[in-house]
């Protein structure tokens, strides 16, 4: 496998790790990086705390090749993600021309555009922008870091507008095969397998479906060819134990 | 506020990362985690990567009071948790005599044990089984580390079994108070209210509800009184900008 490029999203908010609220960006973003040959390599869940997100986004901005970090960007006491990263970088933060219009126009009745909302207008100097279609309040991007909205649907808004710019290696593709066979039953075929095809990466999934034992057994890799070879073998090993393939997703975008 | 005792959760597998699977793990452990009173500080998505897996338990076992892990505990080749945190210990691992009766008891007829399922009665020289009453294979502790199954029910059942282990301080409670109040309006009579009760802790969180902009804001805290004060003057500032209060929690396990 070529060398991948590897990203890592640090999601920011106490009312994740709360469980309040449950994080969706996550498998968004880990699918859309696939689409374009980057691979999600890590994810943070961290609180509010100045010092654990200076920490985190230094320390994850050197280690990967793309950070994304989402929520902490809206106008109240505790969204403090600009004031960090501008701090991570050295950098002061500034009250940011385009983003001031953008929010100027975007609230009909001038006195509504408080002290409080002015904050989101604000990115470290030298920050690139990232637009906001929703509801305009902007993100940005400094250095290897793109800073997101936590709300799926602006969050999602905000990375189609800057995929184009994220350059990928070689896409993963995947083909998916199953059946009703034990994990530990077909275990020990994988493994060899796996062997035969270091270039690839097998997963095992048990499922409970109708009260039966089942196993699905991904297959990723970047080249579609051992990807398939690697699936027909596992298919092979499900249909010689005497049991039926149930799924098979043919080779796709992963 | 005491010392929060912390706990950090290490979320291990290809497949979250892949967005294949969301995990469900962690709302329910920060929840379950809160109601003894030990707050989930940090979390850590990872690859089935074994240098990536050694460092971070070894980091997290250092910050943090709790570490749970959940994923890679089962029969395959990518199952590969418990060496990591054998070598992360730096001992060996071993078959251990409780677990393998466990699973001997499981399975009826004695070939179903075959090697691959053998590994999972293998754990680190010196851990304590975690029970597991839905499939039988155990998790472990060892030291400040839980290794548990990534399955949500087998996880959850492992949890229960373990909780009355766990030290933690004061549980926190919450009160959550929500208005068609945009968060920018009451942002700044939030941060005064915010600064007026250092010791709790106030999100902030907009909704969008049949077109109505809105927000719920969460007092969380470990005294009930503070938690409530800072809700009344919440209340008042929703009530006093003309608006009604939609939802109100009362004072709840946070």
């Amino acid at each position: 496998m070529s060398d991948p490029v590897r990203a890592c999203l640090i999601i920011i908010g106490n009312e994740i790790l709360s469980g309040r609220t449950h994080d969706k960006n996550l498998p968004y973003l880990a699918e859309e990086l696939n689409k374009i040959g980057v691979r999600l390599a890590e994810a943070r869940v961290i609180p509010d705390i100045e010092d654990t997100i200076i920490a985190t986004v230094n320390e994850c901005r050197a280690k990967f090749d793309y950070v994304f970090t989402t929520g902490g960007i809206g106008p109240t006491h505790d969204d403090i993600t600009s004031e960090c990263v501008a701090k991570a970088f050295g950098v002061e933060i500034e009250l940011n021309a385009e983003a001031h219009e953008l929010l100027k126009s975007h609230y009909e009745n001038p006195e509504d555009l408080n002290e409080a909302r002015l904050r989101m207008a604000h990115v470290p100097v030298g920050a690139e922008l990232v637009q906001n279609p929703i509801s305009k309040a902007p993100g940005f991007r400094m250095g290897n870091v793109y800073v997101m909205a936590g709300v799926p649907m602006i969050m999602q808004a905000m990375f189609q507008g800057i995929k184009h710019q994220l350059v990928g290696g070689k896409p993963m593709v995947s083909r998916s095969v199953g059946g009703y066979i034990p994990e530990g039953t077909i275990a020990k075929m994988l493994a060899e397998i796996q062997g035969d095809f270091p270039q690839t990466d097998i997963g095992s999934y048990p499922f409970l479906r109708e009260g039966k034992l089942g196993t699905t057994l991904v297959v990723r890799g970047e080249s579609p060819e051992d990807v398939n070879h690697a699936a027909e073998r596992i298919r092979l090993v499900i249909i010689e134990s005497g049991r039926e393939v149930i799924e098979d997703s043919g080779t796709i975008s992963a």
